[in-house]
């Protein structure tokens, strides 16, 4: 990666999503002017522009795009650029269908919305290096240019996985390539399990529409191939944009909690990260029990969204971020599309910040009068008076904000492997990795301490604590990696760490596999619990999923006291390591503010909803709740707001 | 349209649905004379019956239906006729597998039941037209035979929307029409968005299998379409059967609630319109809590009968019209089928007669022994004994229930396309454009009166109150033609009022665009309440929907009390029009009564399940409910009973 | 069918599934010993083994399976043997697609799991005669194969039915052969309905993808056609084993309700059953309440296993079956996976004795570490530790469980034609054939007898009461036949008794056809019950299903208090003949227990979970509860445990 001196290291700034060729031109110039007097630096533009750019094949219309840029650049204001290749124009898709993504039913998905291509088409590979070139050519060394936006939230609309004929023919090479032999793939799939042995690469079909459930390691390769030909596609119009305009930096705007690829590997060439935050959407979603919906249904769950600041830090190779994105009043994507609270808009802004963004740039300018979006809200409303975020954020004091990267002494391990293991066979209905991971990250917001989420593999030093959640995957060097931190870190597991090889089997001494010395007990059973049972551990409740041990040099912290398991080992302490089998949040909040208070660091204790975060020298206390609270220092909190104190609690 | 004398005119009468070629001939006779013993005058007979009729290619075989029909006119029985297109044989779908309908997932949907064929196919229209004619030829001008219907339930088992080549093909083709050229067209859709601009007509696909949802311009265009193929098909019918059979009314049993295509449109050149009315079905299908489908399992719900009543008199130009279907007992095709309670048959006859159905025609004459409706009642059971229904039948005495053409003072409006661009981007899940227009239908039939369903495009002259509850659609014409009743009538809107342009999309200055100057204010925000969410307005409770308005000459009557609105107008008042923001079936009753009540229209205060309806002279007064009721008037009416008063209240 | 000296007559023994393949050779000695040392006797092997057996087309491998099977012979233990059909291999798949199976939505089903074959495929159907073949020359006298086991569980992962090209052309030429003229079909279908004549057989589709639901007697007539499909790829396999191994016996291992074929028929040539008891994921799938789902989450609900144990007895034409596969851990396929209970494992395995079991194997030996089931328990872990179910295993004492073939003085009819009638058209929603079934089973059992799971036409000599819970089909033959034991035998008809033909039509008589002298009365009316509905027999609550009668020469036991059938009979008593319209388990229960009476049968009052069950002279006793119980003679039963009486109580 080219390290760049834009961007990142800059004042905090704010932006906004544009999309000039959706309103008349004559409008264009007020339109930059009051974006400057609402106090944005940063402007996106030619997101979706492919038609528009090149109406046929071949013939490139620019003026609108030249006369866009430049007003905005005339009334002071930085340009993002889009490479505009996640809706190819009509023509293209008329002349080569086979670009199209195949959804798992078998099917071709159509034209008429956007993301409708396949990146393991080498048709569509051309056409995106092609059209990058031609972008970047045009104005990659434009002045006004501060960097670029690679595609649009890759993944979204179940893209990420196509199950096209282009898509099989790639994966039988990129086998071919991993493997060499099919007798190592036989080997690496356990095919000799209900008589799976291939004979030849061109026997395998992508694991849709097979008759039982497919493979697991089938599955967890195929998962690897797509984000594998999502990386290609991704890396190859970053080498355009590198070589084509210099000194600009380089991101991508990710979904929330987006699952179908290794986010580490598709980000790995870019400068930073970036995502796209539409809190109220994430509650709707989400698993929250419906009294929590109703509570957060206008402002979102602080952990919903700081999860996925902390973990696009860690993604974008641990510098701040940007959120492209930022909802600003109501979005139009979800079953019901609840207005924010007054204040939200203010809150997420600053909530951003505090977890290391240093950009947020709100969606969008003007809302949609047309198509898809048309009852999305933007800054302007349909007729173009300011709308409530508008107002927010024209209000917005973000003076005292500085960009100093971060300062955590906490990490939480991520990996997507281990996230695909873990979801191909749950076990039980409400297990999932995210929901593991989340039940260990809330433990820790709650008790008031920032966090880094980072990548399981990579460099932990310094790092007081770290927290494997979910670390389904684990071989020789990940463990050996793993246990060079014992010495001067905790560690705490969750369940089912070490419980694969990086195929995607079992170890064949069982869970935790190589963790074994690290975690000094081996697995002895796993208890997949339905929504309607529970066991206990003396006085905790643990839903979903207990599994015990067998001591291997630890020592029992707490034992099952009902169920099958009832006199085992849930908890297992050894050295500074812990193990926790049983899911259970009160569990998992104990255990940690008791790791926490044997390394000496002050804890809270932070009601859903209430939460701090530190940046530089500052403190943000953050209140999402409808109510006023109380802080730990005795002081209040409105109703959904924030507080700057610049302390360092 | 041809005004026919026959039919609508006449006295109230009964009717059956017969299909003589399920049965021995040698019951026929038999079959006649107890028809004409239970009182009945109209028999609708052969309606999929091509196979019988045209067993090969060219063909036909008369002879069993001349012999039928015949011994129905020897009996004194009147014939209804039907077309027989809803059922193509099998060797016409053999030899044309063109003809057969796709669904939404992109598959042919094969032979083996009903509705397997594509309007749009211009193979199958021509054998529409053939049979047709053969069959008009034949009984066009036979005396016993008063009418016909054309085909059966247009629209039944998602048949509207074809999505076969032959569909793709034609609709290319009709949007080549409609815009001349694709710049045309890109403008109307808005296609700018998302790159979705279209240089080639062929480069258009229908809107299924896209990847994300597709544009409702490109929906609404699509719905409009297939409605225009439907009714194509059928006016050629028409067309046929007026030069045929002279003198003969035509209908069509259109079904409840369908929505999937114009029935104005489709009816428009009808004698009068039918619906086959399924009260318990109705019930099933409902959005009804579980305690008042459990109260109402036996007998229907009265509104969500008497909308389509009113509805149907609308659509078929305002004329009595017909129930072709009348339920008899049990149906067969809800997850469960309840048997109606005893007095419900009887019921729903006099309710249809009160809304200005002059004849109600029972399905069917004797249950099927064989096939798909094996577990439907008729007015025979299968041992041909007379079953709960057919006996209720035998004991209605109609002779009092005159065949006046409706009066009505008050006006609901409504429109297919307006539901279409309402329910393709609904903004909360519980939100459609029926459960709003019930807000209001229902509000009105609890206060006692009597209301007409009338096409927002018709004259509304002489109606006192006109109620819009959904009129998401307006242009300039439409706000025009409203505005001429202003001075002469109150007006009230309810929410999305003005919210789209006939291409489905914002109007550039917001909602609602050009009504604005008739209702004194222009939207501020509109918030899509999730099941867990609601908001306040004073003492009442909004849920699902909450709109919030900037005053423009008007006057707010309701503020919202809580919430992101809070302080903001709810419900405006601008001369004679009000404008209603917010989903309440309370406030939008106390809104209706307050109208009624300053226009000197006295108002009932009806529980559910209670209503009453006026014809000619006559008060229909209906319990619906298991309990007996106190009416208005002190007097009581026994559960699942109605009072004909001959005086009109 | 061959009768077999080995196996059933044989002491009661253990087994185990067992998959040498899937482990390192050199730990199949170890394991061989560790089998015997656990006290198994048998071992199942090479079930899914082709594509080791076959590596390439033509070339057999045979090293392996001769030394696995020299290894247990060896260690004393007698060999399963399986044809490997349910998993033909990938290449068999690459050079001939068109054996794959097609889905309901028309889509063929792709290689990579199990059971990708369609019987209807002649070139399968020459593949798995050709493997037979080869397996039975080379292993068919082998001195260790004690018998074989066909495929492997028929039906599974919904694949009795398919809806390929290969299927349709084969219903096709069955349709043909079977009705000989369109005529014929056209009247046993009743085509006459909406037009679905046929003038050509080649005009018939499958039953999928119909615009409405297909025609019920063209479903039946496919699932007749399917279950013959199978059936004659299953005798294939059956005569080439039958002449190759001489004096080994065959069956093959079913599924718990699995319903999509006649297993009587699939059965017909079999030694005995056998059958794969899965008791926590039976809890699982079942409609057992929350709380009972709860309460049984860790056993299993014993009459949901019990009633699988009779069926296969019955289905094996009245001999002791084996459990050939007997969870013995925690299971993976469900939605959420609880282990089972302590004791658990030694419950089931009495159970299934005692129901006339004289083997029960447990699946499987190692749990995988590999695929699909890696989750899946074994009698030894993962890491090779034994796991609780081998514990328990290793404590079993079944030296006093002797294999007398059972006696039963009740019988219970059933009939998997009838079961496909009433599912086609249920016309309840909790209303099928299993659940009414289940509502007869579960009263007897309640009430402390053994009953005999016997097939309608099957010789009912002996019963002295003869329960028929849902016996929809009956024709003339069938009616003679039940009545034949009218006076040796109390016979209890449940609602539906003889409302069908065997074509699924209604009989013109109506129900209950052919049997209403012997039931002294015809159908009045049904009635649908929804969820939210119920009506009532004096103090008895009935859901789901009413129906009433017309008295022919019976009377009324009891009649209907409320609903529209009040006053109608609900029970219809005519000699010793007793008809039940009324779902109500109590109702059903203390008809049941007053037949018992009138015979002098004494009777238990058994809660749900606590059971007993007879074999020879012992008595098992069974508490399937998590709490003590007392049993009748006031002794108390552990939870979870059982106890053998020696003397029949």
């Amino acid at each position: 990666m080219i390290a760049s001196a834009s961007g990142p290291e800059e004042p905090f700034a704010l932006g906004v999503c544009y999309y000039p060729e959706q309103w008349p031109a004559e409008r264009w110039p007020a339109y930059a002017q009051q974006m400057r007097a609402l106090g944005l630096t940063y402007v996106r533009i030619a997101e979706f522009a492919w038609s528009l750019i090149e109406p046929e094949p071949g013939r490139y219309d620019w003026a609108w795009l030249d006369a866009a840029i430049d007003l905005l650049a005339a009334a002071g204001l930085r340009v993002v650029l889009c490479t505009p290749t996640a809706a190819p124009p009509a023509w293209l898709v008329q002349a080569h269908p086979e670009i199209l993504p195949w959804d798992r039913a078998g099917r071709p998905r159509t034209f008429g919305s956007r993301r409708h291509y396949d990146p393991a088409s080498p048709v569509y590979r051309a056409h995106s290096r092609r059209i990058t070139t031609a972008l970047a050519t045009r104005y990659g060394t434009h002045p006004a240019v501060a960097g670029w936006q690679t595609d649009n939230e890759f993944g979204d609309h179940d893209t990420a996985r196509s199950y096209s004929p282009a898509a099989r023919d790639a994966f039988r090479l990129w086998l071919a390539e991993r493997y060499e032999t099919v007798a190592d793939l036989n080997a690496a799939w356990g095919t000799v399990f209900w008589s799976q042995q291939y004979s030849d690469f061109d026997q395998i079909d992508l694991p849709n529409l097979s008759v039982a459930e497919p493979n697991p390691a089938h599955a967890l390769d195929f998962y690897r191939f797509s984000s594998d030909m999502l990386a290609r596609f991704h890396d190859e119009q970053i080498a355009i944009l590198r070589r084509l305009s210099p000194g600009r930096w380089i991101t991508h705007n990710f979904m929330r909690l987006q699952h179908d690829f290794d986010h580490y590997q598709v980000a790995h060439n870019l400068d930073f990260a970036a995502w796209d935050s539409y809190p109220t959407g994430a509650v709707e979603y989400s698993s929250l029990s419906t009294s929590d919906k109703r509570r957060f249904a206008r402002t979102g769950e602080p952990d919903l969204i700081g999860f996925n600041h902390d973990l696009y830090y860690g993604v974008g190779g641990g510098r701040p971020f940007w959120v492209m994105e930022q909802q600003a009043g109501q979005i139009n994507w979800a079953p019901s599309n609840a207005l924010p609270a007054a204040g939200a808009v203010a809150l997420w802004t600053a909530q951003a910040w505090a977890h290391g963004a240093n950009v947020v740039s709100y969606f969008r300018w003007r809302a949609a009068t047309v198509a898809q979006e048309a009852l999305h809200s933007g800054l302007l409303r349909h007729d173009e008076t300011l709308d409530r975020g508008g107002e927010e954020v024209a209000a917005l004091d973000t003076s005292a904000w500085d960009t100093a990267p971060l300062q955590r002494e906490f990490a939480l391990l991520h990996d997507y492997a281990c996230l695909w293991a873990y979801d191909e066979q749950p076990h039980s209905a409400a297990a999932s990795y995210w929901e593991q991971v989340m039940l260990f990250y809330r433990a820790l917001r709650s008790l008031g301490v920032d966090v880094a989420v980072r990548h399981a593999d990579s460099d932990l030093s310094g790092y007081r604590l770290i927290v494997a959640p979910a670390l389904t995957i684990v071989d020789e060097a990940r463990a050996t990696h793993l246990a060079r931190y014992a010495p001067s870190a905790h560690i705490v597991f969750g369940p089912r760490a070490g419980s694969r090889t990086p195929s995607g089997n079992i170890h064949p001494s069982g869970q935790p596999g190589p963790l074994a010395d690290l975690l000094g007990c081996r697995l002895r059973n796993f208890d997949g619990l339905p929504p309607w049972l529970s066991v206990e551990v003396d006085a905790y409740t643990v839903t979903t999923w207990a599994e015990s041990y067998q001591l291997a040099g630890g020592t029992a912290l707490h034992t099952y006291s009902s169920g099958p398991l009832s006199g085992q080992p849930a908890v297992v302490r050894h050295g500074g390591v812990t193990t926790i089998g049983a899911w259970c949040a009160e569990l998992v909040r104990d255990l940690l503010a008791s790791e926490l208070q044997q390394l000496g660091i002050p804890t809270l204790d932070l009601p859903m909803g209430v939460r701090v975060s530190r940046r530089g020298q500052s403190t943000l206390w953050q209140n999402f709740t409808p109510e006023l609270v109380t802080l730990p220092d005795g002081t209040t909190l409105a109703p959904v707001s924030y507080r700057l104190d610049s302390t360092r609690s």
